[in-house]
């Protein structure tokens, strides 16, 4: 019994410790993607170079939350809900690692936008940027917590980043129609507009991880939200 | 004895089941991305809709991988390198799952593009089409051999795509920039082409678990293909 609780105790200590390291990552992910669009606006190359840099740190910890997963499943063998835990562990830090690679993408794109006037639209990226970061924040607040609710909650926000992007990408739209000269530049704004959409997308997906992780049941077997890659309405 | 070597041959039993749903899945998502294609090309609305109807089953598979995974896990505590296949498993299974949406979200644009006139690039989508669906077929093939060889042979082909990527891009943007009536439906083909290149990071990217899973070594620790989220450049 003494053996049984200190094997428990022992899993739920290696479990914190990977919870802790996703959300380093998410903290670091989520300040890649709001460093990103704050350099594009302000043109600040230096710093866009560095987000590009520091990348790695995000590849280098997936490594670690895998490594970690594996040795806590062959040395603790866990079962049923803890096992569900890990595994969703597992497929979250390659999610955030994923919007690691979009904030990077952004920051490259950052010099090719140097030279001409302002376009409009740059200015609301930034508050994209806000909400899809409060989303990445808050549903992995909600997977440490295990909170099912509260992942449902952040799933739910992600509609409201699909309208503000359509909003984006047709003003986009009417920018390169009135002037061919800013069809190049509008072309890498629409795709960074995308890649913040596509960060909620990904917060949604992990919300819907964390609800099987919390509950055993896919989120498919209810009303879903709008989790899956949109269309633009032109 | 006898009971070691039993367990042995049940564990490499539900590996192979496990593999060959992987293969199922692979063969689902490079069917949806080809056939995709073929229905904006030929305007086939049917066919369209036909797809994003059964993107369910991916969906489903990819519930089913991570159901048997588990168990797995769970029932036959695999140790090192079979661990190491059965996490590749889940997570290739999530990206595979992945590359289905992209045919799905190319399915949906297809209705949006039926009026007016041929667009030039537009042909050229199913060739690039057959280069990324190839290399998720020999990507998942490498992963049912456990051929890291033949995993680093298809990240090696992702440059071509992206090559290819990137003069529909240019061809696209002059292509807005003649007339700007094309401008909505060119940009549907943008987000169009761009799906298809992410397939063919979503190969490179299966291609690195692959290897991974095979020699235990990350593929970061040796020159690295160019795995990457891409920029255009114009």
């Amino acid at each position: 019994m003494a053996t049984s609780g200190h094997t428990i105790k022992a899993f739920d200590e290696d479990l914190d410790r990977l919870r802790a390291l996703i959300s380093e990552m998410g903290g670091h992910a989520e300040h890649a993607i709001r460093e990103s669009l704050r350099c594009l606006v302000q043109q600040d190359l230096d710093g866009a170079a560095k987000i590009v840099d520091e990348d790695k740190k995000l590849d280098l910890l997936e490594i670690e939350t895998e490594r970690r997963a594996v040795q806590l499943i062959a040395l603790r063998a866990p079962m049923a809900t803890d096992l569900r835990d890990v595994v969703a562990a597992l497929k979250i830090s390659s999610v955030v690692e994923r919007i690691g690679d979009y904030a990077k993408n952004i920051s490259k794109r950052v010099p090719l936008l140097e030279s001409g006037g302002a376009i409009e639209p740059l200015s609301l990226l930034p508050e994209m940027g806000r909400m899809v970061t409060e989303m990445v924040h808050d549903v992995l607040n909600a997977f440490v917590e295990r909170d099912a609710e509260a992942a449902l909650q952040v799933i739910e926000r992600d509609k409201a980043v699909d309208d503000f992007y359509n909003s984006i990408f047709r003003t986009l739209l009417t920018y390169m129609m009135e002037n061919p000269n800013n069809i190049g530049k509008s072309a890498h704004l629409l795709f960074i507009a995308k890649n913040v959409e596509r960060v909620g997308d990904h917060a949604t997906n992990i919300g819907e991880m964390v609800y099987y992780a919390a509950t055993g049941q896919h989120i498919m077997d209810r009303p879903k939200g709008d989790d899956e890659m949109m269309v633009e309405k032109i």
